[in-house]
């Protein structure tokens, strides 16, 4: 049996935010007692991972004074020094205090736009000290509840103000740092702006530097919408723009259940695996899910070592599965090969097609002729399960 | 009472279709006999449409000889002639003829894509010479049913090979006319590419030529997808991408229901009408329902009325709503004045905005405000409900 | 324009947890300060309600001592008072401390289930105290996240118990107490037993005393499952089995919104009210809401106003609607009538039915009629809309 | 390798609609050619089923003249005599002929209504003849789009009037034969009466012969309502009501995709069947999926064959999963034993119960315990990818 424990080569990460969820939620009260930045780094290190990801007051309080935030910051650094991992990542939190109530870059307070951007800007010269490359923005609290609550496309035009003017000081400061938009359809708020990888990578494209902003998209926001998850970072990847990921669990239009990753649609984490694998994205494998309120801290780590295990478990089989010859056969038969041919062959035109010949044999014989995507999704689920012969 | 009564202004169009739609599905055959092309046109002019739309198989048959094609569309011009009708759209069906099983633009059969692009280029001729603007590509069969059948990115090089080769031939021909993407995340594939409005927009940058090409939303798709249908259009008209809509009812996630416009979410009408009649949309007011399977033909066209009183109903509604100085306090309340400033001030900068002062009483007094936006969506559904104040 | 202040007469009442909410959710923090049950209640009296609900610990803390227990609680009581509000229902809570994280009377600890059952008994008797005629039971927390979490035939077995203690002892206290089930899909565990009004309705068939139990469906957990409440609400009372009803606004298949009633589905909502105001139903119209995160304390109040207010109207709007002659032609039309005739005359067997002569123009004709439930339905539309002529 | 090939002994049975389905849906037409049930017999015995199942017009066509149906039935028997197989199952369809077109038990038209129950009896007498011992019903047209169109009320006494009617017809007969109600959410209605699991069983007790009738639950009817099948067929057994089970795959709220088994969501396929085999239920296995439209009759095969081959992959995963000691000792960690002793003690009371001492202390021990359930999920997902150690 193939051992599955990870490695740092793994690229595997997690949010300091996950395994130090207390437990809060609308229903109930802290049922775990805060985790220590550096006991999660430790511990983390020690599981597999290589990598930390934290929003700023995950390190440190919102109304930490200067020398605070200094002292927090120290010990979580000393942490990552001892155990040599890495901050590939980080994020601001723009959604805790009530002054976010109404967002951050979208907020419809002027001030609190100005004050979001600001707690931005410093946590980005945080971020860039501890080595982080992608810059996550999570606009949770940018949204509406009702209609008349939100003039979405001056929203848009205050949501782009922000990324240019951050992006300009990434720039100015010759930081290595590039940011990824988080969609999520709803929750907190009733309905989010940029709901779907779909709706951040067009926002992208206007702004100032779209080439300094790509996407972070999630498992579970995406399955909340009811929308392919593989399919998604597929198109993501197509426009060069699959900066980083988030992976968790999820079972459909629900609340945000931030499950560990594999749990939740698993056919839907076997493609997305392949998709990652085979479509060209060597950043972090980053968890971003939530141990369920159930568990006592042993309960917490083992939901940790259940994500990267599930993930290389699933690796495996994305590697069998392209391998098998069965299956090379299979995707010929569904004509795969096909499709990677460009419609038009070379040098010809839509003229030249529009004078070839069609008669009813030949349209009843491609009408006729099957797919074969039942057999090839069977050697896929026959891969997944662990039985292909 | 205000009469609801359409006129040719209000811009109003429907399928040949929807209300031609036969009432076959998945688990019943057809209730009502098939409706002329011609006997639509002298009916919606009589309705108060100014227009028809349809694919090249609701005017003939999939394998109508060059001669009934003419005939047929003989029939259909002259209806349009006595009414004065017009065609502002058109588009081709790509979904119904066994042939385009797994799609057309991206089926994994290069001769089926082949096929397709031919049977679309034929259309658009059709289209042009009948005054079309709009050819709307719905690509309801591009997807699939499981993760092995189609390699996305593959399929979107495919995709946008079909767009740049028919944006050519538009351009060549010197046609006065644009394409619009109509997004729907499921049904009839298990998934359809490009799911969403935000999916559609940012393939279109991709494109040879992005400034023919928009979006022809569906509320019914967007709903489906649990994602706000008036944030999506207001997020297409940021973008200057609303190329067309279709309007229609659906109730959240589940099989499109197609129901005629304001059935399903009412309230979310009212936010689409208003974002429509605010947004600078000025094209077609298109619906694209289904009557229910219930109904006879004296049925069929209570529905297609009640499409078009809704919509005036809705608008009329909305324009109080803007007007009453009520209103217009509580959006000041609401902040939505704020919103609609820069966040930096003109000539600031972000060192500047960065050296500003925030003390904690600064930052509770912002915490603290309430937002006013449960008034503010009181006093819209009051005005929706006709007993504002 | 009518005057929608509600009297007492209108029975709307409003749990403290509503217009108590400090706004905790799982990504942020409380945003507004605790509300005093007494100012809960006095607030509520000036508003026009008729009563206030309570969970055990609405009113007193967790650890309460006793004597501090019989402090708030004479608080509250003097509050009921001075205002005359009554407590037509009562709920424990059995959700928000640690140690219900795997739920109370479906505990897999047999311990927390033990003092599951006697936080219960406790509070009903502090409920039958202060009047309350209802009792209802939401369990939030039983469920699981996984499959092998739970053994559901063995936690409806650990359910029925518990109802048939507290039933049993209810009976033995002489106290005039019903029981009612609250049903909910899920959130905040992943998947929660009795997830719908029918799995409730068909749960309480199997105690000791089914008779003592009822329902309490809210609007937003039926939504939730895509469900239609006012079916659901109408099944309910044809069991006769609706004791009580939680209303509130939800835009579907999404995390727990629990809107003011009336947004969210607005069509649903009339329906709804519809179904109440001519079901039989004479019990409480309870709002069971959030007001959102968004709002200040004259936000919350505002939002409780528009509860009431919203109910008001579509009461009125019901009213009209079925008093209406145009309504009464359409639903005869729609042959409602012919639903409410049995479908076997009197004396009339299977036998002779099937002796019946149907030939294929018979069976052709009825085939053909059209229902004219799209007519109907824009009637109803226009009463809802207040544009019916 | 295990060898997954069916026999008759695993009492795996098809609908003769799930491999004869031609692929038409609303937006194409047919793919496949007819496939004559005699054939279809022949195959499925073939493949290793033991049973098919069937509704009336599967085997005549609804306007069979008296001949015409006693020529089909015959071949249709001769192929049951050929091959062995069995009728475990039959059902009428009230769906698909325009007639039903508002329903068949619940149509506002009494004489629809009429010719429904006259047509299902006239099919129990078949099914009886041919072996049937289970009747399924469902009532794929039995709802509604809009709010006035059904009482519901008094729809649920014409439902409950039909059963009460063909109840008694069985026992007249002296038929061994009993009812299974298949409950569905929506589509092809918008709302359909009895949308869960739990509203089937619910509405079950309030008839003439509860004991008679039963449920015949299908795994994607239930995830379009977001509910979780395997604890919907838990609460089923849990009532003793579980007569019959329809698999397939479903990707939760969406269009009913009557996907493979395995298909869709495979952790709770996995989890089904484990309900399914260690909950008492003996019998048959029925698949009621669509194999996709992209197949031809071969891919039908593979589809058909996929269904009983995923069944048996995870039956035997299920017992592996049981069988391993380290799953035992989880369950028990996880406090499963203790959820299957009952609350109190023999003898013990209310009353003593509330004796009890409970101090802080105890109450923080028993919050502050981890439950262990993620590690006995991962423990389940181990054997499910067979990685189990």
């Amino acid at each position: 049996m193939t051992d599955y424990t990870p490695t740092r080569e793994d690229k595997f990460s997690f949010g300091l935010w996950t395994v130090g969820w207390e437990g809060v939620d609308v229903f109930g009260s802290a049922v775990r007692a805060p985790l220590a930045p550096a006991d999660a780094v430790h511990k983390l290190a020690e599981l597999g991972a290589y990598g930390v990801t934290f929003h700023d007051n995950d390190v440190f309080p919102f109304d930490a004074t200067a020398a605070q935030r200094s002292d927090h910051v120290a010990a979580f650094r000393k942490a990552l020094d001892e155990t040599g991992l890495t901050v590939p990542m980080a994020t601001t939190n723009l959604f805790g205090h009530p002054i976010f109530k109404d967002g951050g870059f979208t907020a419809n307070h002027r001030d609190v736009r100005r004050f979001a951007i600001r707690k931005v800007a410093e946590n980005i010269d945080l971020a860039v000290e501890l080595g982080a490359k992608v810059y996550v923005c999570w606009g949770g609290r940018e949204g509406a509840e009702s209609g008349g609550a939100k003039d979405v496309r001056v929203a848009l035009d205050r949501m782009k103000e922000a990324y240019d003017i951050l992006g300009q000081y990434v720039l100015d400061q010759g930081y290595d740092l590039r940011f990824a938009v988080e969609p999520k359809p709803n929750e907190p708020r009733g309905d989010i702006l940029l709901p779907t990888i779909g709706h951040a990578l067009a926002f992208i494209n206007e702004l100032e530097h779209p080439e300094m902003v790509g996407l972070n998209p999630e498992v579970g926001h995406e399955e909340m919408a009811g929308v392919n998850f593989a399919h998604g970072i597929a198109q993501a990847l197509w426009h060069g723009k699959l900066f980083h990921v988030d992976l968790n669990g999820q079972h459909g239009p629900r609340f945000d259940q931030d499950l560990r990753f594999g749990a939740g649609n698993l056919r839907g984490a076997f493609w997305a695996v392949d998709t990652l694998e085979n479509g060209g994205y060597d950043g972090p494998r980053h968890f971003d899910f939530k141990p369920p309120r159930t568990e006592d801290m042993e309960g917490v780590w083992e939901s940790a070592r259940g994500c990267m295990r599930n993930y290389l478990i699933l690796r495996e089989k994305s590697r069998a599965f392209r391998a098998d010859p069965q299956v090379q056969a299979a995707l010929a038969d569904s004509r795969l090969d096909e499709l990677a041919r460009p419609t038009l062959a070379e040098g010809e035109t839509l003229a030249s097609l529009r004078e070839e010949k069609w008669d009813d044999a030949r349209i009843e014989a491609l009408a006729e002729r099957g797919m074969g995507f039942e057999r090839l999704d069977q050697l896929a689920m026959d891969h997944l399960l662990g039985v292909a012969e």
